[in-house]
């Protein structure tokens, strides 16, 4: 009888191992039920030597469904998020702060350049030009003024006089700063430096059920450096010890694990005297590499700052539809992929990005964002995402969103606080009303070209209906309908998607 | 002894849930081993106010291999089908009657006109000029067109001399017919109004693995009004109840349940006072709009009929392309979202509509029609389809379909009668044979340029090959693989897909 | 006690029934852990009159998370393989020999002739010219040159003055040899003869996982001819009854099986009458159409040998833009498809193929392939796919072939010997060394514009990056970190994918 137990216990387990893992799987593959979505804080928080990654549990329905995962960088000035890729397209929404950003493709032209340390020795204004020359870029004009930039702007702006300009170049690196969405393509090797004097605090959402990733759905980052705990596996593994105690305290999550890190770059994984042999350099050196015993985390600090000679934000961004059309040489196939804009203000008189107005998103993210202000008790009429999911990221403020399915039942009504996130899943209604501090967020949309319908006010749903077909709908005289159809006059209240549409239409 | 023998049927209880359950998930996921295809009969049939309809089970083995749900809507005269939206693209084949369609896009112009109840005052002519000026349309041509339609034509045909032309203006109606086969968008509001004097029929199949659907693969109605039962919605909870006798007796399905029904429209989940601010009108009013205590059903009567100014039909569908290029205000960025046409009929002189012919099926819907009439005893020749499942829906008549998988085995050799279903798999071999009431059917695909190969006669494979490759594939003569390749002369006996292809080289 | 036992080992074999048929599911569904990688060899081996079938194991997680399967032909001279069609487009690589390459779609011109067997009779010179009239293809310029070829070429070169022009017409036959890689759309018959002296090797890279596949991901053939094993349908079986003794003896797999083949084409799951009807043929060879008593496989010989006039293989090309404009009739709609090139030659100076040469790749295979030949020793740099599965065949020498993870883990290091296959996931690191035999591969990858990044040498993401950056990733010295970035001069040994990008770039 004993034995019948276990037995019975034993089957319990595995079929609860059985079916568990199932859950763990994308949003093709469970039927997304989703009786109730709230607002999540990030379930893990890894503390590294120069700033905090907080991750929000991928696992969780919402994000499952929507075939997402969002995770939150605060980067401490001159800290580094070290180099990585991920297996899905990502956007990037820099929520505080100013920084720069590499985007790393072989065979995109290295034609930006950098001071480096000073103990190389003094050497001439005239090096400089020469520099130029032998790398052989045939883009004088570019250079020429990164050139003088470097001289009039950065340096004197650094104030770093003991640095010299020794030519060190390398592929574009982009100024971010707060407000920017910025796209990142699947595979892409990108990093972070915080050239500010506060933190900067970017997040990130993957869309890791884009067809750009062709591995399961399970968010994969791969760094390049260090020896950081992988964010993603941290959770999983955390995950399988104990699942449904996701939700943590105010804050996010629980500080870096005791025991040692096993997160580790990929260098890590090959054999250190064939990576000394590619690399050309001694075994000793393969050992940095691979970042054994290195403790920093994911995110590491520049000693004496990062020093990048950078045109003026307004200039560079001219310029790059133009100067940029350059050979991808070591891919070849694609001559454009490295001139695309990946970065778009919608902080400020833009509200929002998509992909007319940046074609990296049309062409190989599949990703929009929307950047909303509410001010107190200000209302968004209520609507529906068309064609996407909707990752909604409180960025200051508190609201309180509704959400309905399909049979009318109320899924969400949550008070959605700074630093929370909340999925709208498509087609699902939602109503969202800014609280007494007001609501500044940001909705990061999986379609390039995410589309809503409103459901009150001028331009919605309810003005495209005959009044008769009103009546007859909802049992109403003819009066009322024309009151549900015409007494609401505004179009939206700051709608997530369509406040200032306007400025797309001229995009 | 027995604890041991309860344990083991709970575990084969439980294996069967967890097993059974996987059943239930999208062609993405099951191995579909299809060994046997029979013709489907409606599941579940809801009753309303001013019509019926009937849900296929899109739990079957075939409706999940092929991604898609099937349910037909019989309309009363004078009925109409709520508004509402669904969470996958869908082809409507307009089997019998006549009836309007109307479209709801945030942001599509609002050019269309209505009648409306003679309570509200008699006004003259000169008003309706006004009105149309007021509105600012700019659209003079279109709506001085209309509006003189409505005086001789609608008016007339109507005839009912109470109503008086008061210029409520909604997004564009269009007046659908049989034969006509009508693409929606995932996500597009729609109502459909029978404005005939017999029942509208009319098939619908939701694409539901469509990537325009970005949840999971569940079929998802969003009704705007009334206090429908949810067709997709019952079905699932009935399945969860009693798997299996999915087949049910003639003519279709259970009528609808005899408890309270628990579908409520999307309105009905938001808290009424929040509603009441977003229409700005009284809390009474919203009861209305969430359809509280409404036990029509999704298909109700409009008392006294939709009265709406329409063009005639061919200078309609001539000025959809050159007149409606206007904005789309709300949603901005895609400027010609509201001027593509929707309709194609396939009833006619037109066998088949496909993205060539139909734009929104290449940008949005992915899915075409072919509309095929066998007479007695006529044989399409054995095909297969190259880059589609086909859902092939019996109007008139019966036929004996064979259908063969990749073994070589039989899996279907179907009577299909009239008001049945059956998916032809992608790929599978299909050999159609009308019965002696003939066959008429239209076979909708998922995709919106559908191929077939055909097996037999002119134009076949067996045509394209050499007839030594036929004599060695075969082990026939050089005589016999002639007569394979040449005694059938015919390219098709009325072949879906093919028998009218030269029209569709026109289009 | 042991009804216990036995209750749990009936548990367990349920179970792992349960979990293991999840296990055969695609990349879409499960996990992918991949925590080990092993070069594969065929699993299994079925002979036929003319050849070997060599399937490797589809259900192999490596295969499984790529989403495709792999089989190998060889043709004996003379051999021809069956006519079949593919739920999945595929990429076929010739590995050795000469063939005939075959493609069957309804409505494409049947502008091609062959001869036919001399018990015919003798006819004279001018049949030949009234029967290129008789067919009305008003293609006298192409007809005109095939007459001649056949004349002074082709049956010189075959010498069988048996053999008479009998204008024999069907669809285009290309000519295929080692280093051709051949795009085969899905659903797109198709067929393999081999007119060379030697075996003829092919190894064929289905994309299941490809949005072309509407149904789940198993790959399916389907025979048009014989009685043939099928070769997943056969491996498939076989899993059922003992998972996990995959791997087997050198040279691959168990003999095909002792007991009666239960795989028929496709016809043989009509009923007979039908087909006579529709082919208008005698019901007796119906029989021979549905191959039954056929036990010669799906290679079979073709007895004197296949007699196809054929332009000169240059001309062939050239001509096949120009010429071949003309209408898919059956089908109507898409005008080109039958004109598309659909083999590129990357034996030679061209290296890879990708949608930038080869249209068809771009539209409808989404596949490209590159080919590699590494030098004894040679090693390819650090790299990884961006965008694509990697599925690498080793065709002669071996390498070891190591492979990392997200989290650094070595997931492989393999020696990947001559005929063995190693799937090398998105993203996943890789480095090849070639063992002193070299090593020449060719790699088939999941993207039409597959790309690759390199972490070593010119033009690497380390390139990419400035010396301070890397400095501070690598806790190394500017010096050091300058050795990281510039010791390796060369931009890859041999790589995957770009090692003659320069060709790519011409294209």
């Amino acid at each position: 009888m004993a034995k019948s137990l276990c037995c019975l216990l034993l089957c319990f387990l595995i079929l609860f191992n059985c079916c568990s893992a199932r859950q763990q799987k994308s949003r093709q593959q469970n039927e997304c039920s989703i009786s109730r979505l709230t607002a999540q804080k990030p379930s893990n928080r890894i503390q590294s030597e120069a700033g905090v990654t907080e991750v929000f549990d991928h696992n969780n329905e919402q994000f499952q469904c929507a075939g997402v995962a969002v995770v939150r960088y605060t980067i401490e000035p001159n800290g580094l998020l070290l180099p990585s890729y991920v297996n899905a397209p990502q956007l990037l929404y820099f929520v505080q702060g100013r920084g720069l950003q590499g985007i790393l493709i072989t065979g995109c032209p290295e034609t930006f350049q950098s001071f480096q340390e000073s103990q190389e020795g003094q050497q001439g204004r005239e090096q400089e030009g020469q520099q130029g020359q032998q790398g052989q870029q045939g883009q004088q004009g570019q250079q020429g003024q990164q050139g003088q930039q470097g001289q009039q702007g950065q340096q004197g702006q650094q104030g770093q006089q003991g640095q010299q300009f020794l030519g060190d170049q390398h592929q574009k690196i982009r100024e971010v700063e707060e407000g920017d969405a910025f796209a990142v393509p699947t595979g892409f090797g990108h990093y972070i430096y915080n050239n500010g004097n506060r933190q900067l605090v970017v997040v990130s959402v993957l869309d890791v059920s884009n067809e750009a990733n062709q591995l399961d759905f399970q968010p994969r980052r791969f760094y390049l450096a260090g020896n950081p705990q992988n964010e993603f596996q941290q959770q999983q593994q955390q995950q399988e010890g104990s699942e449904g105690q996701q939700q943590q305290q105010e804050g996010g999550g629980s500080e870096g694990r005791g025991q040692e890190s096993s997160g580790e770059n990929i260098f890590s994984g090959f054999d250190a005297q064939q990576l000394a042999e590619a690399f050309n350099v001694d075994v000793q050196l393969i050992r940095k590499l691979q970042g054994q015993n290195d403790r920093r985390g994911n995110i590491v600090r520049v000693e004496g700052g990062l020093q990048v000679v950078l045109p003026p934000r307004g200039q560079q961004e001219r310029e790059e539809q133009q100067q940029d059309h350059l050979h991808a040489r070591g891919n070849g196939y694609e001559e454009t992929i490295c001139s695309l804009r990946l970065k778009q203000n919608i902080g400020g008189h833009r509200s929002s990005v998509t992909g007319y107005d940046l074609p990296v998103l049309q062409k190989l993210v599949k990703l929009s964002a929307h950047k909303g202000h509410l001010y107190q008790g200000a209302l968004v009429l209520p609507y529906y995402n068309v064609n996407a999911n909707s990752v909604i990221y409180a960025i200051r403020g508190s609201a309180r969103i509704q959400v309905v399915q399909q049979q009318g039942q109320t899924v969400s009504n949550e008070e959605v606080q700074q630093g929370q996130v909340l999925v709208i899943p498509q087609n699902f209604a939602a109503l969202i009303k800014a609280r007494d501090s007001g609501f500044e967020y940001v909705a990061i949309k999986t379609n390039e070209n995410a589309m809503i319908n409103t459901l009150a006010g001028n331009l919605s749903l309810m003005r495209a209906m005959p009044v008769q077909v009103i009546a007859s709908a909802y049992q109403a005289s003819n009066n009322e309908a024309k009151q549900l159809k015409h007494n609401r006059q505004e179009s939206t209240i700051g709608a997530p998607g369509s406040s200032r549409s306007q400025y797309r239409a001229s995009a």
